[in-house]
């Protein structure tokens, strides 16, 4: 069975083909600037690449591109289209529409509805999956919300101290984010130290950032609540903030607080404390040349993420392993290292050789800490295609 | 000198009357039902108590019946009214008019234009101050905010991620509450194990709730934030939120900005929680009796406790003492098993038999606890003694 798993940007379009039941992944390829003219639509498949670019409308024509590219006579991977068993997507919010559920008009209209919970990312995935639903009616579409994985977490650290009705009828409660990566990460380090009774904090630090509290593999917990706005400072995105600072901003700025929530949707986080950028590596650089805002961010950052791991030691009673993935959390050696830093009275003792060195999976912990720190790159696309796989076996039988 | 230490309510007004250097306290009392009729007068001077019940149409009112009682001929403990030398104030929020200060005009423009970051402190003390100033012009007042004794928290867990002029220009930041507690408390520990070089979290748990990192008896971090409204979930406000939800709500209740924030201010909280009470102790007793919305409320307020202590365990590096103060902290047995149970991956263990037996100030971890554990009963009243008696010895230079 071959699935296409897509991963959806509001002008661009990301793919990865895999094959079942052996999750070899066959090709992959994506196409940027959709809407915009002047496209690039690559594909990879095994050690061919092939690059052209086109005038691209929208995401159905995007997905017609690489569906003629993945079926072309000699460098093709696919016989013909109808081998594409189904499309899965990392889906991020559709309140109690939660877990891994065939794309229908329900599905849409829900997220519509909870846009300005996922301002980034709901409204272009509704969009595109409407546009693919019409364009590709005998593809299944499958949604993977990144919810689902944290339907494991205990009460106590779903809610928020509100009317209770506030949550059983506007489903407002902490709903927990990232849930392939997280999911895939508590698979992984079971398999690495051959346990599936870990108690581990798993960091994935990216554009957008969260960690999570994992028992056995299921999540405990999430950094992110309601919103993908919320816990860690993002790229770009607020994190934990303070709702009673509103009305005092409304008046000194002058703003509504939709044209506020805006903002701490898209000119906060890393970028709105550095003033510079939302790139953790631009930063570094920053701050290595002595710019100070540059610095900063990072550091209250790095707290940031020090705060949720003690949190999440409170909760597990200690951990098995810390686990850093995502592009900041495979590549940056300073953060890690500072997250680590002064932790040995919590069984952590970070190797500086091994968190220096480490480019892919690897330990880079000491031998003598009780806590094990791993450095594992992700693969969400992988979570999606084996939950599509699922989805659809479920419903053909 | 002789200070008279003021702790307002809407409609209450106790007191303190220290004298120093000494610190002896030598008379207390309270007035309520403020401008309701019929309010109960009551003092306390040695073994002496009086009570009358008169009406009383104000704070100012309020005072001075206060001060007649402590000038009676028989039973007072003062010749005359001159001998107070101040009336300080525990006063909640005045943005970067922070610290020690006289009370004026510039202070209280300052508290009324905040008022709703601190709906239910800032109106009513700004208001009876404004009173007082007028009726007693002769006895200096002197205002301790509550966010004075945070100063000293490093700029990382200052910093919302928010665009970094909300903090410069709107002064939109981490301000911590709880000063004068925190700072006892800070103290305290310090002379009962003979050092200053401490790493603490204290733990203030009351109606109004906050956890602070200490180092050296200097606050490090605090639990709230910009509004004595975030942070642990209060007895009926809602601590830490995700300002994300609220056009979730407002669209789903028809209510405004406004009316949803006193909601949060007002309505939730472990009342919100638990349907029944803000009062821990009530909450205990439902529990008991099998109420499950008020278990589950104790059980959240535990989770978001034990929260903040690992975040803080993990920026001190470890704790040398863990201080539960506050009428929460000071009596609820549960609470605090609840918080420190399972914690003896980071050196802490409880004893039962003295948590159990705990009345008043005295350690309950066992000898071999790494990270000593303690109920210490906090005052307030003196610490903001102290601050006036300083701060006018510093007006007279």
């Amino acid at each position: 069975m071959k699935v296409l798993v897509a991963n959806l940007g509001s002008t661009s379009f990301k793919y990865r083909l895999y094959d079942f039941p052996s999750e070899q992944q066959l090709a992959r390829g994506g196409i940027d600037r959709i809407g915009l003219g002047d496209s690039n639509c690559f594909v990879e498949i095994g050690e061919h690449r092939e690059e052209v670019v086109e005038n691209i409308a929208n995401h159905a024509e995007a997905v017609r591109i690489c569906l003629q590219q993945l079926t072309a006579p000699e460098t093709g991977c696919l016989d013909s289209v109808d081998e594409v068993s189904a499309i899965g997507f990392k889906a991020v919010f559709a309140g109690r529409l939660s877990g891994i559920r065939i794309v229908n008009e329900e599905l849409l209209t829900a997220m519509e509805n909870l846009g300005d919970i996922a301002p980034a990312h709901n409204p272009p995935y509704a969009a595109a999956m409407r546009q693919l639903m019409q364009s590709f009616p005998e593809i299944p579409l499958v949604a993977a919300l990144e919810t689902a994985f944290h339907e494991t977490m205990p009460e106590e650290h779903r809610l928020y101290a509100v009317p209770y009705e506030w949550k059983t009828e506007y489903e407002v409660q902490r709903w927990g984010f990232h849930g392939a990566s997280h999911r895939f990460i508590g698979r992984r380090i079971g398999e690495l130290l051959g346990r599936d009774d870990l108690r581990v904090v798993s960091c994935h630090l990216g554009g957008s950032n969260s960690l999570s509290a994992l028992v056995n593999g299921k999540s405990m917990a999430n950094s992110l609540g309601m919103s993908p706005q919320s816990g860690l400072p993002h790229n770009n995105r607020v994190g934990d903030f303070d709702p009673f600072a509103l009305p005092v901003l409304m008046r000194a700025t002058g703003k509504s607080l939709e044209e506020l929530l805006e903002d701490l949707a898209n000119k906060s986080g890393l970028l709105g404390l550095s003033g510079l950028s939302g790139d953790v590596r631009d930063l570094e650089e920053a701050a290595a040349e002595g710019h100070a805002r540059a610095e900063m961010a990072l550091n209250t950052f790095a707290a940031a993420i020090k705060q949720y791991l003690g949190s999440y030691l409170a909760f597990l009673g200690g951990a098995d392993a810390i686990v850093f993935t995502g592009g900041i959390g495979e590549n940056s050696q300073r953060i890690r290292e500072q997250v680590c830093r002064n932790m040995e009275w919590a069984g952590i003792v970070l190797d500086e050789t091994a968190n220096q060195s480490a480019t892919e999976e690897c330990r880079i912990s000491t031998p003598e800490s009780k806590t094990q720190v791993w450095v594992i790159p992700t693969n969400e696309e992988v979570v999606v295609a084996r939950q599509t796989v699922e989805t659809l076996e479920q419903h053909q039988k």
